[in-house]
């Protein structure tokens, strides 16, 4: 197999291709738990849509996969390596090639990073809307392939929401072009569509047009303080209710209360066992706060008066609510999403169930969405496997995914399936729809080259 | 071939299968213009999905194709009977199973129509955003399939961005459900994008969950006349760089005005050259709309005053500016979209060609989304078909295409391309990707019994 390497070395310039240990073990996972650690034959970092199309040329034939990577920020393993593979850095291809204020759109390659695609816009009053918890270092790329969510996806939409087209290489090494520049098009099959999402197991994504919003002119935050999490969910219902819709809704139980006192020094709990932020923007921003504040309080729920600099502060925590954990056996954050209004259930459900089986557990939800993260973990034992424990975590998890498929729900909210979450795919999708995308993997991928064993 | 109607006569229950001459006739064609006219063998009344299922059971493996039909109101010719057809009327599939005002989200049959389920959702404070101009009788099932835009699609979306899920039931018969039920969702690829938009080529949408959005609390909407096209067009652009988001920007031109005075007795040509109405919405309304009268008037134009019930008059004639006229071989509308900023140099290209040519020319234009419809017509000469005329007809239609490509933009916003814009198809994409997509269809459909030379 070092011939492949061996061949990569040959048609790429010099620094491109690194076999380095270092690099390898680097660029060997994302921040996801790791089920089969294998180290890539190299690391290859294509500068061009030429450089990706002959990366996958050379592999064609060899039986070597091909493992796309943005930032490696993903937590579902999409990006982990696997057996046999090479990964594929698009960190270099980091270009806005285009930024159309009065078109509303821009083009980028896929190694651009969301916050600068984002400090671009803003200079025109424009913004590029998906914001996972990672823009500030994710990229584009990865975000199409995962089709990111993010805080603000209740009301400006998802990832696929904002792309118009993409320019892919496929599995052969040839290049195309779907989608349209404009904000309609319906002309052939949703090609574009099928793209987003897929992991990088149906081609390389290389470029992205994507369709920019306008920059909020007012932006009000509302934070309110529960003294139980049922308390603060019923507060997300109110606001549906009272027909207003957020920017953003995120809803924190009190380990996340307390988690963020430990790193921050903030007194959160000493407030509350549970806390809802909402942000509301655009032109109506004020008065959409107002009616916020009254449903809320109305719910018997602790309101920051008019100012909103502190709730401003308390999202940017929020925003930082991972901290600096990176999942692992012993630790698993989820992503599943409910209908909102069964939200309090499955929290409910969520406390009884890491109760039942002593395992820690803090949940923090993208409430406008219905999509929670919660996180499981167990007491890591000075080092040493604790086979029992990790029993237990294995036993919440799957019961937390069999609980949100019951209230209608899916496993995965915005955070892709990846290698992780596959073991969890079929209680979700039955047997003729998981045959159908198997079959339209091999339509574009015959060979298998393109990130295998992940997504499908 | 009589043999597939008796047996759908035999499966089904009396009433369900029409092969008389008037029923033939009455669902041969939908609103476009029609290029090989055809009769179906039967006009088939599904009343559940077992009725969809076993219908399309008997046709398998007997040449017979399948055309599905909502309310036949497409303008592209997506269910026009073809040769050796029948025709899939799902008109009585017309229940709201489910419509859940906390999650926002009703699951529908596809025969529902569009105007029905905003009146039911509209009790709860709710809509359904996509509006076609014909959602006062087209189904859910129609819009899906051609992935519907309307009037207010620049701010809310077009079809797929409210469809959550789909019940399909495909070429041999069986049923899939794909999507999730909540807002967001990433498992697996994205088959549900796929569906929407597929004009009934790659299965029949038996059932479709929806997300609903807010009502708007307020609405405001100006009406401004300029004294051409070119000052009203640069409107447009003048409201985006305000970083105003409306949820209507209709633009009309002088023949369109001069139409809507014909039948409805008006005095809009009286008062400009054309028209520009926008519809702003939300808790911001009344604040954006004086940003848009500020913005228009420095630019020119005559702006209603803040009454805006006469604006919003004449919103609902723009509605209904298609008037009673179906498109026919002397008379074609478009729909092609391209970047905004190209708004004015497409349509001076269309004064040109029109003129050139001597076809005559309205149009109209969603003009937040840079999707316009010009109209072409010419004369009538006394019912005897005038083969120079036609052919100067077609040269436009087809000069129109080519320089709305030339500008970035698309041959189908919003309507589809059915069999009358499958000319044009070839233009937009290059045959790679075409050939990806007729693997899809076979994949799909491989006896092409659903919906045969349509779409791709």
């Amino acid at each position: 197999m070092g011939s492949v390497v061996d061949e990569l070395e040959r048609i790429l310039a010099p620094g491109q291709v690194d076999a380095g240990e270092v690099a390898l073990r680097r660029y060997a996972v994302d921040q996801a738990p790791v089920i089969d650690f294998q180290l890539p034959l190299a690391v290859v970092f294509p500068e061009s849509v030429a450089d990706v199309q002959a990366v996958v040329r050379a592999c064609a034939g060899t039986g070597v996969a091909i493992v796309a990577r943005g930032a490696g920020t993903g937590v579902s393993g999409g990006a982990h390596a696997t057996k046999n593979c090479i990964v594929l850095s698009l960190e270099r291809m980091d270009r806005i090639l285009a930024l159309n204020p009065d078109d509303e759109t821009a083009v980028v390659e896929p190694g651009v990073v969301n916050a600068v695609l984002n400090d671009a816009a803003a200079a025109h009053g424009l913004m590029y809307a998906p914001d996972p918890a990672s823009f500030r270092t994710s990229t584009i790329g990865g975000n199409v392939a995962t089709n990111a969510g993010g805080l603000r996806c209740a009301k400006y939409g998802v990832t696929r929401d904002s792309v118009l087209a993409v320019d892919v290489v496929l599995a052969d090494g040839s290049l195309i072009h779907t989608g349209h520049q404009t904000f309609k098009g319906v002309a052939g099959y949703d090609l574009t569509g099928l793209f987003v999402g897929s992991e990088g197991t149906l081609g390389i994504v290389v470029g992205v047009t994507v369709r920019l919003k306008y920059l909020p002119r007012d932006v009000h935050t509302v934070a309110a303080f529960y003294p139980d999490f049922r308390q603060a969910a019923a507060g997300v219902l109110a606001v549906g209710r009272a027909r207003v819709q957020p920017a953003i809704m995120e809803l924190l139980d009190g380990g996340t209360l307390a988690q963020l006192d430990d790193i921050h020094g903030s007194d959160l709990t000493a407030r509350g066992r549970s806390l809802l932020l909402i942000q509301t923007d655009g032109f109506g921003a004020a008065a959409e706060a107002q009616v916020v504040r009254d449903v809320l309080l109305a719910g018997g729920a602790a309101v920051t008066t008019e100012a909103s600099e502190e709730a401003e502060r308390l999202v940017e925590l929020r925003r930082h609510s991972r901290g600096v954990e990176v999942d692992d056996e012993y630790r698993v954050g989820e992503d599943v999403a409910v209908p909102r209004s069964r939200l309090v259930d499955y929290v409910a459900a969520l406390d009884a169930m890491a109760s039942d089986h002593g395992v820690h557990l803090k949940v923090v939800a993208h409430a406008g969405d219905g999509n929670l993260h919660p996180t499981f973990w167990i007491d890591r034992t000075g080092g040493s496997v604790d086979a029992v424990a990790l029993k237990r975590l294995h036993r919440v998890l799957d019961e937390s995914i069999t609980a949100a498929l019951a209230m209608g729900g899916t496993i995965t909210g915005e955070h892709g399936v990846g290698q992780y979450k596959l073991r969890w795919l079929g209680q979700e999708q039955p047997e003729p729809v998981r045959e159908i995308q198997r079959r339209i993997k091999e339509l574009f991928d015959p060979e298998g080259i393109l990130n295998p064993g992940k997504a499908i």
